[in-house]
């Protein structure tokens, strides 16, 4: 058996606890998957005192993990600080400067500075890994950039935050409203005391930045990501969508199209019936498209420690047996720039509910606008009324055959501008699985 | 960039002439996933006048499979052969032989001689990839044998035979009766003129010989797995099935239990409502439940050539970028022997099916011999009587609480000889998910 390999671990947060365990505890087993012995030598932790539940003294202790990352007698830097910069970013870049592997967990860190740090760790002969980076202990990295390489894709979609997946599964379940769901998600710790990052779709958003790279071989563009998040979905859109044989569920989709590569983050009608719609609670999905497979479907936990440890032991084990690859599946410089599609030029169906007054003639007028903007409709359903302040409207649902995003937008801005309406139209992309 | 890799296919059926078309017409894009250039430069094949849809002139053409792995000048081999025996274990053999890496599709041949051979790549210092040699297009070796490397396996299962997927399918969504279903599935070539290794279950069994080992860190013990055909399922079955929230998939599950590990494939009813039951038609879906993970699921094509040239390319490209790695994630030396665990020790839910003459105290009798044998009844329903010969008779279905299958079967049989029944009690093991 080799020489063991010497792990420097920055930051013992739940992750980074869990992993220091799992070494301690599975010495054996995990010396034989990795060819060697796997042994925890640096850490670096705010507490040192703190107890975590395995033996650290033997353990040397650095007072930051840009001093471990450059001075530690190790073979592999394993950052678990978080960050899209400061610590994070600086330890990371020494640990490569010194031509170490580094195995990150951070989702932030790679959205922003992924190309560069790939760039990096080429110049010095190492690799950067970051199974945990995206949809927590689903092996989606390693799939993409080893499993999917024979493939030409053309779309990745998939369930990647586990708050707005648990908030929606309940919303439909329960009936509950948004921020009476969003409450109790808190006090049970599935939402941040502040939840945008999560409900924003802003968390969904950076793991997507990372697949789209490994998806179409092209550099990283998190700012061109269309983001909207769940905080607008109501328990009457829920409802309306299984009336139709539909869920609704925050996707993230980066899909190739005829203008570029579209990425966007929203909440999504998805066919009920599909194994998709069936992924509940805090689990993640990722689907990829495909032309050797067509679809492949990968679920599973998204978050937590030991979740999230699996990935990141994934990445350890791999380094262990030399494994080295670019980190975005191509030599960084071979990353194609990212030619963003507009949002406006996205097609597909939508979902459209309108609460429109009692008045000779509306329903005529909105037909006109859609029809004027060239949309052709599925189905049109009109809801019983829900509530007592409507008792003036009627709820109307709208299922568009495909048309495309300008022209949703424009015909309801029209339909509002008519006054035909009592509150805001809400509009719900329809998202095509087959 | 690295120099070329030389690439000799034994196997231009299907998977091997997509296979050379797709390294022909994708040069480039391999190239720089592979970190080199792929050339295809020798071949062999039965029929050399044969339109593959590739040119094959530069290429060189050898006249048998073992020639090819011996003589040609080549740094992987990959074989396509088929079968257990003769030229594919021979060809294998002595690619290895000559330290070559070997990239195989064949689950024959590694459920018959896995271990075997990754003992000769390992005293050879060489690999063999077998990607797609279960699942098809799912990269489920990949993930167990480096993804989930960190992971305890507690259980591996899924859905890993399309023509009985189908074919369930089909019986489900259109009452057809197995043997109609059959020969329709001949017809439209999803199901061979010899249909008895797809639907007795055999070749979902070599697959899962070759899970349990990546798994259980166990050598392959194809010999013994219990192995239950679908030709028994009826159409009545699947009706009760559906009625009390199941659907009835042919499964192969591995299970660690406290006697060994458990190795099954039999027709197995599953939540409805479960994503896994969502799985239809062709499509394969492997689930692996972890102690770090709970539980990941992975769904994809299981069959055909451009899936299967998927899982074949993908290995060829981890070779290129010199990835080394055992067979079965540990060197053979280290993987235990298999502990078998006896089907009669097997836990689990029971549905049964009865038909039950009309006689007073028949099911008194019946429900005495399940007490008898310490079986608890979840649920009993007595079913309509369904045809014209069973006037006399009414089928009563019963679904165990957890119990074993040697109570299973005594009771049953206890049944049987008590005279109560029209025709052989029907039975079918029920999959807890969770």
């Amino acid at each position: 058996m080799d020489r063991p390999m010497r792990l420097g671990i920055a930051g013992l947060g739940t992750v980074g606890a869990s992993l220091a365990r799992l070494i301690a505890s599975n010495k054996d087993a995990y010396a034989l998957r990795a060819g060697r012995p796997i042994e925890l030598v640096a850490v670096t932790a705010r507490d040192r005192s703190k107890d975590r539940g395995v033996d650290l003294s033997g353990v040397q202790w650095f007072d930051d993990p840009v001093a471990l990352a450059s001075h530690a007698e190790i073979d592999l830097f394993v950052e678990l600080v978080g960050g899209a910069e400061g610590a994070a970013f600086d330890s990371v870049k020494a640990a490569l400067n010194r031509g170490l592997p580094v195995v990150t967990a951070n989702k932030a860190l790679l959205a922003h500075h992924g190309v560069q740090l790939a760039k990096l760790a080429q110049r010095k002969g190492t690799t950067i890994f970051f199974e945990a980076a995206a949809a927590g202990g689903i092996p989606i990295i390693k799939t993409m950039r080893e499993g999917l390489r024979g493939n030409k894709v053309s779309r990745v979609y998939g369930i990647l935050n586990g708050t707005c997946n648990y908030m929606l599964t309940r919303m439909e379940r329960e009936g509950i409203a948004f921020d009476d769901c969003l409450k109790d998600a808190q006090r049970l710790g599935y939402a941040e005391a502040d939840p945008t990052f999560d409900i924003g779709g802003f968390d969904a958003a950076h793991k997507l930045a990372l697949l789209t790279s490994l998806a179409f071989g092209c550099e990283i563009d998190l700012d061109s990501i269309f983001i909207e998040g769940i905080a607008a979905v109501t328990t009457e859109d829920i409802e309306a969508a299984a009336d139709l044989g539909y869920r609704i569920k925050l996707l993230a989709v980066a899909q190739r199209t005829e203008s570029g590569i579209e990425q966007r983050v929203h909440p999504t009608m998805i066919p009920a019936y599909s194994a998709l719609a069936q992924v509940d609670g805090v689990t993640n999905a990722v689907a990829v498209d495909t032309d050797l497979l067509g679809s492949i479907l990968l679920v599973g936990p998204g978050a937590g420690g030991s979740a999230t440890a699996s990935a990141v032991l994934s990445d350890v084990l791999d380094a262990a047996r030399g494994v080295s690859m670019p980190a975005f599946g191509l030599e960084p410089a071979s990353l194609a720039p990212y030619k963003r599609a507009r949002m406006r030029a996205h097609e597909g169906g939508y979902y459209i509910r309108l609460s429109v007054l009692d008045r000779v003639g509306a329903f005529a007028s909105i037909a006109r606008r859609m029809a004027e903007n060239e949309i052709s409709l599925e189905s049109i359903v009109q809801r019983k009324r829900d509530g007592a302040g409507e008792r003036d409207a009627a709820p109307v649902i709208l299922i568009t055959h495909e048309t495309t995003e300008a022209a949703v937008r424009k015909a309801l801005d029209a339909v509002s501008k008519d006054g035909h309406l009592k509150s805001e139209p809400r509009m719900v992309r329809i998202e095509a699985l087959d």
